[in-house]
């Protein structure tokens, strides 16, 4: 079958590699669509980074380069492993792409997501959504109903959202403060306003703003280099600042300006990945008793988020900016991304 | 009477000033001890910062320079004004040092610490510790028994540490961080050891290191300079990494060796005052889930924190390390913190 191999930086090959094997405990799933994420892009240009370096397997995977990519995907039930008796050939699912332990302290504690050894499968190894077939072990398969199979390749980086939303404790009626509305910011957004919650966008690109609010998840657009952000959300909270904000653009400027924006014990989750040491106003953490939260991934966030999906509560399609086949990874993928990253947002890919 | 009185950066005059009338709804109460704190020598060095500058009175206390120093005090009732009815006069109390305005929506939501116009009493005006006497209104009067006075002027700093701690959610069982033992730093550790939690003191002085051993507060006292500090809480704490840690120090090294000292999920609350702006590696708050809380001052917490002393949890003693007359507060008390501030934790001033 065709897949996507990470060799080393920048050599992504697309190969004809044997189809895996069920195993008992673990259903096929022919994948239908998988969506291309930051992280691939960042694996491509400076990796390895969550894949495991040659000749330093995972612990949990056991695979080093070449590895097959692709962690945001959809697909079908083909086969079904021994012991596994709640999957029918047939279901259309999504999988939660994890390896942990089930053994360290944070497993069990039922942080799972911060397993001490955990890796992602489509990157620390265990095949990807960037082939046509995958066996995944049943736990982190989930079933999405009658959702669109091209909508479902969202659900993975929705739900990074939704874990982040989680993670602030936003209630309906608060008014949240987003900060970039790159992918992850729109896709954060999208949960906030599903779970009743007011949203108010900051960012400068022309694009991302017209997108932001086309898609329905901004009830607000603010741009920086205009307006003044925290000004406007006071006009816009009646004197009282944000209830919580989110840091999804990875720029000192912008994390202060939400601890400018946010209310005295507001929460501040950041989201974003840095690539740099931020520097922190701790006056305004301090003097406000801000909560600064760190989020990653997700942890029994899927349910919710089908949930979510199948309420009609959030609308995916927005988000799909591309469609292409996997022979076009690099040229189509990959290089629109690096390019033209402030008009697409999610570019889905058919194996 | 003699009062300590702020007219200008370094220039503070003991003078005679009137004493103050009980207004309904207050006491009078004869000043027995003052601590002096850093806030304290900050005005004095670098000030006016929480005391209004000239030609713009709080607009809470109505003052502006000259304003009586001292927010830190003990002392007995001597007069009980109209509509006061749960006091004696020769009642031991302490003072939570608050003006707010009780209309904000923080007031409003009981988080009084955060109101919009707090002013402290010995700061903002309304007299303060550092004088023979104060009218303070009945609302901010705690009773202490007979928790002796000397100690008792303590109580308004170690209800920061509690405050501290209270934001950091620590249980008994917990091990807690702390960098930094300074006089917030110990007596946060005071709580936490009160409590049952168990303190490991990360200190570079010599003398703090041995304070924070003699006094009783520090389970594990460790030396940055010589050993690596989150090496040793791993083995301290069987691989896990410590449950919470508090920031006391307000160095960028320290901030981010209580991050990587965190387990996964813990929390950091930032107690120290920062005159710069912190770096922070925001990869180690994203991977472990840390919180970072600020915390200020106190709200709701002196009745714990006497009841804490009460019960012989807490022994305020050894945090005493000096005692003067009001005449002698520059001289033997400001100069003494600033130039020997290693030795000297608390001095307590009576006028």
């Amino acid at each position: 079958m065709r897949a996507a191999r990470f060799h080393a930086q920048k050599d992504v090959r697309i190969e004809d590699i044997p189809e895996p094997v069920t195993q008992p405990g673990t259903a096929k799933i022919k994948v239908a669509w998988c969506g291309i994420c930051g992280t691939d892009l960042h694996e491509y240009l400076e990796g390895p980074i969550f894949i495991p370096a040659p000749g330093h397997p995972h612990p949990l995977a056991g695979e080093e380069p070449p590895v097959t990519l692709g962690h945001e995907f959809s697909g079908t039930v083909v086969e079904i492993g021994d012991g596994v008796d709640d999957l029918d050939v047939g279901d259309n699912v999504v999988v939660e792409p994890y390896f942990t332990c089930g053994e360290c302290a944070q497993c069990l504690a039922g942080n799972y997501h911060l397993c001490v050894k955990m890796g992602f499968i489509g990157l620390a190894g265990g095949g990807g959504g960037l082939s046509e077939a995958i066996v995944v072990k049943r736990q982190w398969i989930h079933k999405i109903g009658d959702i669109p199979l091209d909508e479902a390749a969202l659900i993975e980086p929705l739900s990074v959202g939704h874990h982040a939303v989680t993670r602030s404790g936003a209630k309906p009626g608060d008014v949240a403060l987003i900060g970039g509305a790159g992918p992850i910011g729109l896709l954060t957004a999208a949960v906030l306003k599903g779970l009743g919650v007011t949203t108010i966008i900051s960012e400068l690109s022309e694009a991302r703003k017209a997108k932001a609010l086309s898609s329905g998840v901004a009830d607000h657009v603010l741009d920086p280099s205009s307006e003044d952000v925290p000004t406007r959300v006071l006009e816009l909270t009646g004197g009282v600042g944000a209830d919580v904000a989110f840091e999804c653009a990875g720029v000192d400027v912008v994390l202060d300006t939400l601890l400018t924006a946010l209310k005295p014990t507001g929460v501040l989750v950041n989201v974003s990945i840095w690539g740099h040491r931020a520097t922190v106003d701790m006056q305004k953490l301090v003097l406000k008793e801000i909560d600064l939260r760190g989020t990653i991934a997700y942890v029994r966030d899927h349910e919710a988020v089908i949930k979510l999906v199948q309420d009609g509560k959030i609308d995916l399609k927005p988000f799909i900016t591309g469609r292409i086949d996997l022979a076009d990874l690099i040229t189509q993928g990959f290089d629109t991304l690096i390019h033209h990253n402030d008009t697409a947002v999610k570019i889905l890919v058919h194996p």
